[in-house]
């Protein structure tokens, strides 16, 4: 289905040009996967020219390539602003050869110079120790996207575009990579997408028919049915079918000028007359061969054209020495004579084909967002601050509390339009209502009377999948925004992997010099495990911390703030913060709040601190520790002290609270972490710990094994009991509630005595007490809903 | 859009019988939401018989309950062979109050009796302290999707009837359940449904319009666009839409038989015909408002046809007396007088339009498919041991050598047809290649000459997907059959969340003895950290396994087998183990073999154990304990150890391994851990152990923190730190490598003196050599590729 036409649309000198950049790019590609030398070809191949191990992905290699040469010609034709998303970032090559031949790879790598030595390298370093990796990797100018695990581009590519009218991305999406949940529902991120204030993706389905070892689904259901697919997710498709060079640039480039031009029409519309009706953006459906120009057939077996050519198609010269004269052969066909000069620079002729400075797709500031990041307007966060008097009094539940600050900086930076809040479906049910005070969920597909709080422009985004969220938010935050998502705590686990190549990317970008810092990824998991009145065992589950803290220490931050004012102080640096994974639990359900916005401004600041109010240690050695971290343990935690105070008043308690976890890390571990001296004078040397936490009960003794007293750590925490129940109950369920931590305290401190078993024997029968009473009446004992703090 | 037709399906007593069930299921489920006494209104409503805590969602119920009673009309007139898979699973009243109704409900729970003690029972224990939840949970006869993390339906569904010919699966997707990635690549599963050998899904996307506060996409796209991409996904849509429930049983009632029609005529044509060619399956689009029949408008508020519909709609009657009288109203609004006779009954006349018996959707036994698992057919695995001599010996990567055992399973299976394997388009790139010998990839979309291993039957299903291999295969096992996912390391925590919901699934099931157990969820993790020579840092996480060890101890296993004859013996373990998720990490690429299959055998049903002939305290006590775990850190303990040996020889080692990781913990937190004396037996009470693992170290600390000798553990593990390099430098990287083990040998062992000082130099130097060489020649050293063990 090529488009054949009339009027060509390029002229034979531009589709000259176009071929040879294409070629150029193919040859460097493939340069890159095998030579260790010769680079040039300017002398027979030999086999110590080819490097010891083969690695790489040449399958969707020339393909890309051919559509970055065709970008190069729109954009210059256009004066696009245009960056791009390589879906299948396997193709390494491809994007390094084109940021290599448009200039942006030696401006930031001089080594890799624009000659015969620079080549040399250029070739030797990919895939290779010391070197860089085969992906869209962070190394590589241009990319937000690296693609190792696959499905994220289109989600990536959108969330670039939010707020950033100006800027097209051209995001090529693999036929296998379709396949992939993530993309498969990705494509419905045009209905919410604003023509007017945002910018437009332009998807490139990479049709060329396989994966690994397999077809793909798209290339093998009929036209019909895709075309009917595309239109279904509401976009218009442009087939560009074929494998004969010279029709397929003709035909690319006459589609690309279609697209292009209806891209503008739309935006123009929208700007122009306020036309906000959803349009059906264009996309293009590029069907060529996977591995096209490759080796056509290798010993006997197809390759071009075929899942054979994914990886390296000649895989061992060294035991195979025809191999070797087909790969110079392969190389060659390139014509490499034709394409670079004596010095071994891209000829200027063909060089031209590529646009200049910033809009070189490697040199595009969008591509390296720290460059464009502007700081966030923040209100002051203690203006939100809740009086806490009497201690212990009721709030309406954290989130809830910290809702207006959040309106408010969304208010703030309306404007400078660089704040956004994700969330699959849940921002009131998380507590953020107050939002909706100042704006809307963007929604651009039909509205009806009775909606609410949905407009064709607003700063909350949210579809039904915790996959788009967090895409959506990483490509607005690798572009140089700000954001938040809120979610679920159990379901957050959905995007592990997510959250994993993001901190992978947050690690490596660290290591380069040239990429500027970026907004944090901020996660606010509300309704949380302790809570989930309405859902129960499926809803419960505390684990992402685990994951968390997996990742490099550079990176990541957890923070437990126990109620409002905290959270509210917490919030607040983690939005000003740069670069981290900043991991926020609270809670939605009104609870009792512990800290003046004073007290809790240096509670969070230091971390982790003695609640002296609550402790009567006064100051010396305690006789045990009780330590609290997050919003219902440290509820229950206060409670058990108040029961100690009353029937063992004797007894020396210290209460330490923990909002920033990784403060119990040792320091040469993480950056927050206490020095062992100073963990000690918190948690003493010797006595026992009882240890109340939010999460799974092993991570503290992971984080703080190494530690003076860490054999007398005894921690509660989530250990996978759960229902549907009452709040107290599932506390009751996971030993976590005051009268288990009141017996932990009994079972720990022998000092403790006669007095101390009568108590544990009257707690034994207050659980049983509980069990009938919640079994009949479906709620709490009153003594439970009504307990309030009554110490100073 | 309703189906209006000269000739109607129902006849008037059918439709006043479908409607009278509709309205008894829908008054089932509003007092299970609301009520704690008075269940058949014999009285006013008082408050008392309202429960204090309001839980549950009503939104989706009255749809479903509409869809089950259509379900069993169509059961019985054709005779089907069906089970009923609830998307939006927080549903839960509707397949409580249809499995009452239908009498499976009172069968497995008799306290739950079909009177009106029992229905008092049922309403009170909804959602209620020592009750049931709220979802389609385990609980609930005939449900094998719980439902609460929204996205599996399809692939739940799809899983069910592969290999079960009769069987068709009703499958409720909810439309905001659609909007996420799983459910929105799921509907590609037809390209994989071979339609003579496999059964059949009918979905039924429930389009009522709304998710929990916000219009669903697919709800406020044009009817074209919908019907489009339905088609596009290759299904043939069949519209039932409106409100009127006399017009909508019609509509709904003429729909069904229609489908049911094309589905029995396309498998005719299979089963008959041989016809292979990809069906068009049809599937329904159910229009309805959300919280249908329920409170039009509450305090001015639109509930019925809008997500105010979502929870519960008179939300405290308490505080709003008005609310009570609304409540009333609303259950008188079903004529609950005419449902169910003096006894609290269901009467017969109405009763009669459910199926009986084992064609009742609570009581089919796929939907406990343990009642249906038929134990596989085993081939000896010590038939496809390999020869171990010389000890050290090169195989040719574990998982190919395992590939002929799996091969032999599935040629046993043939007949009977209840084993596939799994992959996201890796089975042959993970080592399995050996299947293919005998079996090919299912896959009904077109196919093209050159195609390798493709055939409308096959045990193969491959799609890129890692959600789609999870939830096929997760219920194919609910459905009593075995299975393997082969999957890349990295990449298994794309489905975290869904091995945390099947981990739970598992865990209540063990406590219902009404649910007979299935077999296993085995994941083959290969392809994994420690050689991603292609890929590199993207595909480096081993921490899927700090996920798993978080759920219940008595539903996971993890395996390490450090060689093929270890890994056959486990591999062989899993699949004839029961009710787990055992996860097996294991290597594909060329590496040394240990243990002869006699020595496996016994090293795997230890689990764990020293390896005599690879340590030198002949019995005794020794120096240091060389402890690991995984098949890399085998290999660089016993090179490490091979350095001891030649330059301190005097120094006495044990070497421990580890195949089971759950030995190392605590016997009384996991059925497979070691008591302590046997784990002091091994670790020594008071000697180093340098610990070698696979995965994050610090999981290590987090099992053994509690032993004795655990303040001299020493673990090297992967510490995030990766690229693409040679196999040997990634250890290098993250200080696992040999020289690194034998350097913290020597500064753990003070004993080692000035000859450990001084090979300790030696080895820095070496490190120092290793780096440029590897930086030069791209793959490492001669002695590093060459070694081998030269031990007995
Ligand atoms: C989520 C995920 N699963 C599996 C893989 C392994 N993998 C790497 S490349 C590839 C095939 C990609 O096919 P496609 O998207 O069509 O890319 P192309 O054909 O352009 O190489 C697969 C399955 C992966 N990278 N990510
Ligand atoms: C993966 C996931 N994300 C978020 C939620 C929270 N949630 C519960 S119900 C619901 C809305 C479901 O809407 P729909 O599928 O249309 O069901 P229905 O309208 O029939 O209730 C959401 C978002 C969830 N259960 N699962
Ligand atoms: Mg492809
Ligand atoms: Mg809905």
């Amino acid at each position: 289905m090529n488009m054949v036409q009339e009027h060509y649309t390029l002229a034979p000198e531009m589709l000259r040009k176009i071929d040879a950049y294409w070629r150029a790019a193919n040859y460097l590609s493939v340069g890159q996967i095998y030579l260790y030398d010769n680079p040039l070809l300017r002398r027979p191949l030999e086999l110590s020219d080819v490097k010891h191990m083969l690695l790489g992905h040449w399958g969707t290699t020339p393909g890309q390539n051919f559509i970055y040469a065709h970008l190069n010609r729109i954009i210059k034709q256009y004066d696009l602003d245009m960056i791009y998303v390589s879906g299948p970032g396997h193709g390494g090559p491809s994007v390094v050869a084109n940021t290599y031949l448009e200039g942006t790879y030696s401006e930031i790598y001089p080594e890799i110079s624009r000659d015969e030595a620079g080549l040399r390298k250029l070739f030797i370093q990919f895939s290779f120790p010391g070197g860089i990796p085969s992906h869209a990797s962070p190394e590589c100018p241009g990319s937000i996207h690296e693609g190792g695990e696959l499905g994220y581009s289109l989600s990536h590519s959108f969330g670039a575009v939010f707020d950033n009218p100006d800027l097209i991305v051209a995001c090529v999406v693999g036929d296998g990579e379709a396949e992939t949940g993530p993309l498969a529902t990705a494509w419905h991120s045009n209905k919410f997408l604003n023509p007017a204030n945002d910018g437009a993706v332009l998807p490139i389905l990479h049709l060329n028919g396989y994966k690994i070892a397999n077809p793909t689904v798209l290339a093998r259901i009929e036209h019909e049915e895709l075309d009917q697919l595309i239109r279904g997710y509401g976009w218009t498709p442009h087939f560009v079918e074929g494998d004969d060079p010279e029709e397929m640039h003709e035909a690319m480039a006459a589609t690309l000028d279609s697209c292009i031009e209806q891209i503008q029409a739309i935006q123009h519309d929208a700007r122009e007359f306020g036309n906000m009706t959803r349009p059906r953006w264009p996309m293009i459906v590029l069907k060529s061969p996977k591995g096209w120009t490759g080796p056509k057939v290798v010993d006997g077996v197809p390759i071009e054209g075929t899942f054979h050519a994914h990886q390296v198609p000649l895989s061992d010269p060294a035991k195979h020495p025809e191999h070797l004269q087909m790969l110079e052969d392969w190389l060659r066909s390139y014509r490499p004579d034709e394409l670079f000069d004596d010095a071994g620079r891209l000829r200027p002729d063909i060089a031209e084909l590529a646009p200049t400075g910033t809009r070189r797709m490697g040199a595009n500031p969008h591509a390296n967002g720290g460059m464009l990041l502007r700081e966030l307007k923040m209100p002051n966060y203690r203006d939100y601050a809740i009086d806490v008097s009497p201690r212990g009094v009721m709030g309406i539940g954290d989130t809830h509390a910290m809702g207006p600050f959040i309106r408010d900086i969304i208010e703030l930076n309306a404007e400078q339009m660089n704040f956004r809040v994700f969330g699959p479906d849940e921002t009131a049910s998380n507590g953020l209502e107050a939002v909706f005070d100042v704006t809307s969920r963007q929604w651009v597909a039909r509205t009806q009377s009775n909606d609410e709080f949905l407009a064709p422009a607003g700063r909350v985004l949210e579809m039904l999948s915790e996959h788009q969220c967090q895409g959506w938010l990483e490509g607005y935050l690798l572009t140089g925004r700000h954001g938040l998502f809120n979610c679920y705590e159990a379901f957050v686990h959905i995007v592990d992997s997510m959250f994993n190549q993001h901190a992978k990317w947050l690690k490596v970008t660290n290591g380069l010099p040239w990429r500027h810092k970026i907004a944090s990824l901020n996660y606010l998991l509300a309704s949380h495990v302790w809570r989930q009145d309405h859902n129960g065992f499926t809803h419960q589950d505390p684990g992402f911390v685990d994951l968390v803290v997996n990742k490099k220490a550079s990176v990541v931050r957890v923070y437990l703030p126990p109620d409002t004012n905290c959270l509210l102080s917490v919030m607040d640096h983690c939005l000003r913060s740069r670069h981290y994974v900043n991991v926020v639990i609270a809670g939605k359900h009104p609870a009792p709040q512990w800290l003046s916005i004073t007290a809790a401004e240096k509670h969070c600041a230091d971390g982790i601190g003695i609640w002296d109010w609550a402790s009567n240690d006064d100051g010396g050695e305690p006789d045990v520790v009780m330590a609290c971290c997050g919003d219902v343990p440290t509820l229950e935690t206060l409670a058990a002290v108040s029961i100690l105070r009353e029937h063992l008043p004797e007894l020396k308690v210290r209460v330490v609270n923990i909002v920033d976890l990784m403060k119990l890390q040792p320091h040469n571990e993480h950056p927050h972490g206490l020095a062992d001296p100073g963990f000690d004078a918190l948690f003493t040397k010797d006595k026992p710990v009882i240890f109340a936490f939010h999460a799974y009960p092993w991570l503290i003794h992971r984080l703080t094994y190494r530690r003076t007293n860490h054999e007398n750590f005894h921690v509660r925490g989530y250990k996978e009991e759960g229902t549907i129940t009452t709040p107290f109950d599932m506390t009751v369920l996971n030993d976590l509630d005051r009268f288990h931590l009141v017996m932990d305290v009994i079972d720990r401190v022998p000092q403790t005595g006669k007095k101390g078993q009568t108590l544990k024997r009257q707690l034994i029968d207050k659980l049983a007490e509980h069990r009938q009473y919640i079994c009949k009446n479906g709620r709490d004992m009153p003594e439970i809903r009504d307990w309030r703090w009554e110490g100073k």
